[in-house]
C-alpha cells in the first residue's frame, strides 16, 4: 500500500475488472481490448496523461495485460502483466505511438482471436485485423459501467472538489468591480494547484461575468453583474464540476435575488426525488416545469450529468436520454435561470452520490450570491 | 479578413491542401480522410479543443469537406463544405461523438470508395468499412508535410513564444531561495495567460529545481541549486518549447558556470551547421562529441526536434532518426549537461527556423544563469 492516500487502489480496480468480466460472459466475449486512456485507467488505475497510447486487455479468466509507455511501467497498477512500448526514442515522442502500443498488445494476444470487444473510437485497423469472429464495440458497456463509482473513485472526486472548495472561497474574497476575468482565472488556478499540491490534469469551464459561460476574457467585471463561476479541475484524470454565482459588488438587484431563490429551490426537489430507480428524465422535466414559472427568465440546458474520468458521463439528467439513477452514481445538478435583465443569469451546481435509499450532497460550500 | 492577427489564414491552409493533393496524386489516392484533431486543424484551420471529434476529407479536385461539432460550424475555416455533427444533446457531451462525426462524414463521401488515405491511430472500424480498394495509412505523410511551417504557423509559434519570453522575464524576478516550485509554476502560468490575453491550450514541461525535469513539487528551492525551466504553452493548438537555467540565489559555482559555458558553445555550432540538406543526426553526433568532453557531466537526451501542432515533431535532431533539414522547418536545439555536483544540471533551449541558406534564431531572450 502506498503512503499516498490517492494512490491507485488495486483492490478497487480488480472489482471493476470483475464487473467487466460479468459483461464479457453475457456478451460471449473471449477478450476485451481497451485503447481509450480513460478506459485503461478505469480498469487498471494507470494514469498516463494525454501524450501516450496505453492499452489493456482482459480474457475470460480475468487475466489483465497492460501495455504502457516504457518509462511508466513502474506505476502501481492492477494488472497481471505489464508490457512496455517505446513511446520515445532518445527523449523524442514518436508519431506512431498508437501503432507501437498495438503491436506490443497483439504480441500478447492469441494468434487466433474470436469474439472480441474493442473500443471503436480508438481502435485502429491494425489491432484486431486478424480476428476471425465478431469484433463488437464495447464502448457503450464501458461507459455504462463507469457510471457506478467505487470508493477509490469517490475519494478522487472528493479530492478534486477540495480544489473547488478553495477556489470558491478565494473567489468570494477577490471578485469585485474592476477585476479582470483573466486575473480571476489565474488566481483560481493557482489556489487549486496549491490546494492539491501538484499540477492539475485539467482546468476549465466558465469564467465570464455577465455571460452564460465560456473561458475568461481580457475584460474588467462590473458592479451589478452576476458572475457564474462553473469550475472544474482534473486530479490525476478525475474531473470536478460544480458552480456558484457571485453578485459583483455585493449588492444584487431584487430580480437577481429572486432568480437565485428560484434556482435554489430546485435542490430540495432533487434531494427528495433521487434514489435508485428514479427516472433522470422525469426529474429533468419536473425541474423544467418549476423553472418555467419564472419566464421570461429561461432554463434551457441539461439539469446535470455524471462526472468521473470524463467531464460528462452518465447518468444524464437530460430529456435526450432516458436514464435511471443507481446506487454509487456521482452526479451534478446544475439548474440555472438566464436573462439579459439578470446580467446575465444564475447557475448553481451541486454534486451528489446516489445512496441505497436516496442521495448524499457532497458540495458543502456556501451557495449564496 | 478577421481583425484578429492570429485568426485562421484561409490562404495558407489552402496552400497546405495543395501540398497534400500533390501527395495524393503520387500515392494514387482518390480521397484522404483525416480524423486526428491536429491534422484537421493543419488542413483547415479548425481548432476545436480536446473534447470533440472533427473530421476532414479531400478529393482529387482539392474539394474539402469538414465535419465539426454543431456549435463550432461558424468558425473561420478553409473548407468547401462544413457539416455539423451532434456533439452534445441538450448541453451534455455524447460518448459516441466519434461515431456521430464518422456517420456525417460517410454521408458526404461517395458510396463506393477506392484508394483512400486514412489516419490509422484515429480511424475506427466504421469509417472506411465499405472501401473496395486500398486504405493506406496517410499519417506518416501528414507528419512529414507538417514539418514545413507556413507563415501563418510561424506567426502562431512566435506568438506562443511571446508567452515564454514573459515567463522567463518573470522567472528572473521571482526565483530566489525559499520560493516554492508550485508558486513559480502558478506565477509563470499567470503571466503567460496575461500576455496572450486568453486561456492556454497547454501548459507544461519542466518546473523542478535541482532536478533534470518534471512537474513542480510542493518544495522550496534552495540557494546553490540550478533551476531548469523548460517551458511550453499552447496557443490555439500551437506549442512553444524552449528552456533557460537559473542559478538559485544568483551565485553559481565555478562548475555550474563552466557547464553553462560548455552548453552555450553548442549554439554557434548549430547556427553554422544548419541549412537545407544538412543532416540532423550528424549534428546530433557532433554535439554529443563536443559535450562528451565534459565528462563526468552527461548529455544523454535528444538535441532537439520540431514543434508545431504537437510538442514533438520532425525534424529530429536525434540519433534514432536520419532526418535532413529543409527550409521552413521550426526546430528547437536543447543541449544540456547533468550531474549531481551541478545540482543538477544546465539545459538551454533555443528555437530556430530553417531559411534558404541557414537558420534564423527566434528566441532572443537572455540566456544567462
Amino acid at each position: 500500500m502506498s503512503d499516498d492516500p490517492y494512490g491507485v487502489d488495486v483492490v478497487a480496480c480488480k472489482s471493476r475488472q470483475q464487473r467487466l468480466l460479468a459483461e464479457m460472459v453475457e456478451h460471449g466475449l473471449e477478450w476485451v481490448v481497451l485503447t481509450r486512456r480513460e478506459s485503461v485507467q478505469w480498469l487498471t488505475g494507470a494514469y498516463v496523461g494525454p501524450l501516450f497510447a496505453p492499452a489493456a486487455a482482459m480474457n475470460t479468466e480475468g487475466r489483465v495485460t497492460l501495455v504502457l509507455p516504457s518509462r511508466k511501467t513502474s506505476l502501481t497498477v492492477a494488472a497481471d502483466e505489464v508490457l512496455p512500448y517505446e513511446e520515445k526514442w532518445c527523449s523524442t515522442l514518436r508519431d506512431e505511438q498508437r501503432a507501437a502500443s498495438n503491436t506490443v498488445m497483439m504480441s500478447a494476444l492469441p494468434i487466433k482471436l474470436r469474439h472480441v470487444g474493442g473500443e471503436w473510437s480508438q481502435l485502429g485497423p491494425d489491432l484486431l485485423a486478424d480476428c476471425e469472429g465478431n469484433v463488437i464495440n464495447i464502448e457503450p458497456t464501458i461507459f455504462r459501467l463507469r457510471r457506478q463509482k467505487d470508493n477509490d473513485e469517490l475519494r478522487m472526486l472528493r479530492r478534486a472538489n477540495d480544489a473547488n472548495r478553495a477556489m470558491y472561497k478565494l473567489a468570494r474574497e477577490i471578485v469585485e468591480p474592476g477585476v479582470n476575468e483573466l486575473d480571476v482565472y489565474n488566481e483560481l488556478h493557482a489556489v487549486a494547484v496549491q490546494k492539491l499540491g501538484e499540477a492539475l490534469t485539467y482546468f476549465g469551464q466558465d469564467f465570464r461575468s455577465n455571460a452564460r459561460g465560456g473561458l475568461p476574457r481580457d475584460r474588467k467585471i462590473e458592479a451589478g453583474e452576476l458572475y457564474i463561476l462553473d469550475l472544474g479541475v482534473g486530479f490525476r484524470g478525475y474531473y470536478s464540476d460544480n458552480a456558484r454565482t457571485l453578485a459583483v459588488g455585493g449588492e444584487p438587484s431584487a430580480k437577481q435575488v429572486l432568480a437565485w431563490e428560484r434556482v435554489s429551490e430546485v435542490f430540495p426537489l432533487v434531494e427528495s426525488t433521487v434514489r435508485p430507480g428514479a427516472s433522470c428524465k422525469q426529474l429533468f422535466e419536473e425541474v423544467q416545469s418549476l423553472l418555467d414559472k419564472s419566464k421570461p427568465w429561461v432554463f434551457n440546458h441539461h439539469l446535470g450529468h455524471g462526472v468521473g474520468l470524463a467531464p460528462h458521463e452518465g447518468p444524464h439528467l437530460n430529456p435526450s436520454w432516458d436514464d435511471t439513477f443507481a446506487e454509487g452514481e456521482f452526479f451534478t445538478a446544475e439548474p440555472g435561470l438566464y436573462h439579459e435583465e439578470l446580467r446575465a443569469g444564475v447557475r448553481l451546481e451541486e454534486n451528489y452520490v446516489v445512496t441505497a435509499t436516496g442521495c448524499e450532497k457532497l458540495t458543502d460550500y456556501p451557495l449564496g450570491l
